[in-house]
């Protein structure tokens, strides 16, 4: 009998296609916030669509926390996590390893960031561990992983870098910069810092500065993964042990974080385990939510590594235009801003709500800049920024053709 | 030379006094909801006021997750935690061990619970650390302290053991129940298992059953206990290790969600540690905020049983009045009710949202059983029930003259 033929899933008309991260390594050492340099950098990275002969056809897209380059189309590379699911917090921010993209239905054809129209450039960002130099990487000095040896870095790091593998790619100009949560903060930085070399900025349920509460929700997070004793001071490379127990802590923490309330009742209830009744049982789990949340822990673990967790959330905590930039005035830090600016909000996002995108609005208002923003009425909470690209895509493609 | 005479602590005049917690055992074994039954149980307890020859002035007061029978006046137990400060969450439910209980405010000569005219007690719930018996007791069939071979309790089971406490006491009727929280749960749960016996119930910031949202929170401070290997299995008692760690982070956890987000920024904002600048630290607080919050971690596992916080979350989560007496209808849960109910709730408590309040009201209302609902506008969260005390208190002291 003849095997039947194994055949290549079927990719609809709109995705990129099959694609595979590429790696490249940076030529000269990054600068960092904290007065070290840094060298070798690596930065792995992902292209969708063609670059223009003017070159002045590119995007920039920014991932968030959990994320990596693997931002649209089909992935080549061996399964590494969890697969992309209908409720897009399984994997948000993106780290498939295998199969979509973390916004495959946001970049493609026809899509909000059109391929057809646009070279879209995806990196891991630094500090990273799905390719880019971060904590896991060798440290040149010792020959051992970097573990908490890796400078601290802001986003302005992440940015710069990202400055500097555009660079070595021929690539001054971007026609955009757009990220959500976290990518959102890189996009602001870019205008910032940048201000000539960027045309536009998409900043997608994001802030100028994470308030209080999210700065808390944060430092638990990294508390969690810090007080595993198996973390061992962040030197746990090799030795045969690594502090999931706590960052499965950090992870269930962020995960209720990224979502409303309305949205956990809407899908989990107080739904049991066992329909019937209780089990009276401290140690396992009852309720549908708290089994989803040991699911969502057990599966984060197996792809991600703690010190990159520890590292992102600090950059992103420590993320604040107005002291970084304006002497304590968002306004003052915005001044030489000259790219368009489209802001995204979500009414249900309380980790990154939408009075701080009506406060970048006003400043940049105050200021005279070009500056759009759009509150979309969804439930989902911070996760919309994944989870509702139908409605974002139509904002986005007029902001993209006003240009 | 003479040494200076050491005074008493002045005590304001509406102050119920120099307090002693005391301990009474229970004649008889408890029936428990899991087919266990429990013996012997020690019951901790205070009071404030005087017993009326009639024995018809009892109030109850059921304390929260973290607190325990000190509920007023200034005790003569020696410091076993932190002292109660202006930002109550510090000792939030009370446990200051030392120091003014933790309802201070709302009982006393003149207060919302007058010992002017109420007999008022306090005891310390079944499962608890602070003198009742609870995982860190004795169990007798093995002569070592239970641990997790605790049975696992309900809100039923702790009401049942104040039941019993109270028939002990010689003690028939209550005038009333209170409590906010977990508190608040008790006085329900009285309210539904001895219809006949208690004529008024006060449940401030509470709820008939936590959304999802908040099970989640206490799944996350659970697993963040259970996964620390200090924690043992739950056998940690005298093995010189405790899961202090994390229930740190279980704390931390508890306390952002007992706080709003905009108290939090009016508390601290996004203000640094070290004013200057940042340090470039992932190991170390940054800011206020941080500091705060591993601060509280540290003065809370001093004073307090992990176990008792596994316990006492699990019976909470589990608390659902329409599941455990209606077959699913709030209703029919609440059909033989006969006290008369006053809910408070808050403005901005996320954790016990006043929408939770509601739908008691809405279902008492229906049964044409009389119900009042207040809900008050202040910005502290959950932890308004023991900030707002002065607010509360002519919405009580009307709701107790009435009866």
């Amino acid at each position: 009998m003849i095997p039947p033929m194994v055949s290549a899933p079927t990719l609809p008309a709109d995705s990129v296609g099959i694609v595979e991260t590429q790696y490249l390594d940076l030529p000269e050492p990054v600068e960092l916030d904290c007065g070290q340099t840094l060298h070798p950098i690596r930065v792995a990275y992902e292209t969708y669509g063609t670059l223009s002969p003017e070159r002045d056809n590119v995007i920039l897209v920014c991932h968030a926390l959990s994320g990596d380059a693997h931002a649209a189309g089909l992935s080549k590379t061996p399964p590494q996590g969890s697969t992309r699911d209908g409720f897009a917090a399984a994997d948000r921010d993106g780290t498939a390893g295998k199969g979509l993209g973390w916004w495959d239905g946001m970049i493609g054809p026809g899509k909000a960031f059109d391929t057809d129209r646009f070279f879209v450039i995806s990196t891991n960002l630094l500090g990273g561990c799905r390719g880019t130099t971060g904590p896991s990487s060798i440290n040149p000095a010792t020959g051992e992983p970097y573990g908490s040896d890796f400078p601290v870095i802001t986003v302005a790091d992440m940015v710069r870098t990202e400055r500097a593998f555009l660079d070595a790619l021929g690539i001054e100009r971007l026609a955009a910069v757009a990220g959500g949560s976290l990518g959102g903060m890189q996009a602001l930085e870019w205008a910032i810092l940048f201000p000539d070399q960027v045309d536009a900025i998409v900043v997608i349920a994001s802030t100028h500065a994470l308030h209080p509460q999210g700065v808390a929700w944060n430092a638990i997070a990294r508390d969690a993964i810090m007080r595993d004793p198996a973390w061992q001071g962040g030197h746990y490379y090799g030795t045969g042990r690594a502090p999931h127990a706590g960052m499965g802590v950090a992870r269930m923490v962020g995960h209720v974080t990224y979502l409303s309330a309305p949205a956990l009742n809407d899908k989990f209830g107080r739904r049991l385990q066992f329909a019937d009744d209780i089990r009276h049982t401290i140690t396992e789990p009852e309720f549908e939510v708290e089994s989803y949340l040991r699911h969502q822990a057990d599966s984060f673990v197996k792809r991600f590594d703690a010190n990159t967790y520890l590292y992102t959330s600090r950059a992103l905590t420590y993320f604040d235009l107005a002291r970084q930039h304006g002497g304590g005035s968002l306004e003052r830090a915005l001044e030489h801003v000259s790219a368009r600016t489209l802001l995204i909000a979500f009414s249900s996002d309380w980790l990154y709500p939408p009075s701080a995108s009506e406060e970048i609005e006003e400043a940049l208002g105050a200021l005279g800049k070009p500056v759009e923003l759009q509150v979309i009425d969804a439930p989902y909470g911070h996760d919309c920024f994944l989870i509702e690209e139908a409605r974002q895509t139509p904002i986005i493609r007029r902001f993209l053709a006003d240009g």
